[in-house]
């Protein structure tokens, strides 16, 4: 699944109609001690909460390699990311981290623990990355890729990534494998 | 916040109107290389996804002592659970956490170390608690709850407990403290 929404779908003056009944909503605070203003809908009271979304992907590496896709699909057309994508209902988080990655790198992984956890509240999302050994260095990436490629610390085009998350979870990637053990990343952006 | 959703609100088809123009949608795979059903307006074509939602939570703890609420609310009302609830869009995980351990058990604490994730996706939702100091031993029960009270392991109430994801949590605590080290504990439940 790419990445469709933006932070200004996700507000919720964005929900202009009950999606019960179709009512033209209202923004307003609503009566159950609630203390922030939702859309809700003056006919049949439905309350509608926009709540952050969860983006879940890997570090595929192989050796001191990690693979990189680079977006065939905005935002960021053009821009080197790690696999990750929006997180479906019927999935564990390693589950829908290792779909990504076969969706958008082609590429088969053994899931190990779970590496880093972002937020970015400006965007209302959580951004989460497992680490993820690849079996093998064969990949087809996916309609959402141009390409996949393997690229040690060096390589990497650090000036060329597609988001803060995947940028500060690379980092921590090579510090830690340099340091010779890999830790839990919980990190705030902006 | 309390916990307003349940499972049968969370799937796409609890979906019946458009939330940009009011029209009855269908329940469709999208035409943009989706693999899964949504709701698609007919009319003005806007895609409604469904993801998983995060709760946010703490495990409170001075001494060998956890803080649990009773809850006042459904659904589990006048079971014990951790303070947790509903993460907002404009904060961090950590911030969030902190927030629902003021509005449900009045407890001052200091956030430590992410603990534990829990992936439940029958009811769509990841649960995420964090390790928190308690300043002091006077709490102020929120409306959300009965009571807040103090337990060590063998004074938990453990058949009365809200929620699975709580349970989990708790095992994994008191078997991290024994051991004198807590991890990150990423699960699935069900």
């Amino acid at each position: 699944m790419s990445w469709h929404y933006t932070a200004s779908h996700m507000h919720h003056r964005a929900i202009k109609h009950c999606r019960q009944c179709g009512t033209a909503v209202h923004s307003r605070i609503p009566d159950d001690g609630d203390t922030r203003e939702r859309a809700v809908c003056p006919a049949c009271g439905t309350i509608h909460y926009i709540n952050p979304l969860l983006v879940v992907g890997t570090v595929p590496y192989l050796g001191d390699q990690v693979l990189l896709c680079k977006r065939a699909i905005e935002p960021r057309y053009g821009k080197w990311t790690l696999p990750a994508g929006f997180m479906e209902m019927d999935e564990a988080m390693d589950e829908g981290a290792a779909r990504e990655t076969a969706e958008e790198a082609g590429a088969e992984v053994d899931i190990g623990p779970l590496f880093s956890t972002l937020s970015v509240p400006r965007v209302g999302q959580v951004h989460v990355f497992y680490l993820a050994r690849l079996r093998h260095d064969r990949f087809n990436p996916g309609t959402e890729s141009l390409e996949a490629c393997l690229f040690d610390e060096a390589g990497i085009p650090w000036d060329e990534i597609a988001f803060p998350t995947v940028r500060e979870t690379l980092r921590r990637f090579f510090d830690d494998r340099r340091r010779g053990s890999f830790g839990l990343h919980d990190l705030r952006i902006g």
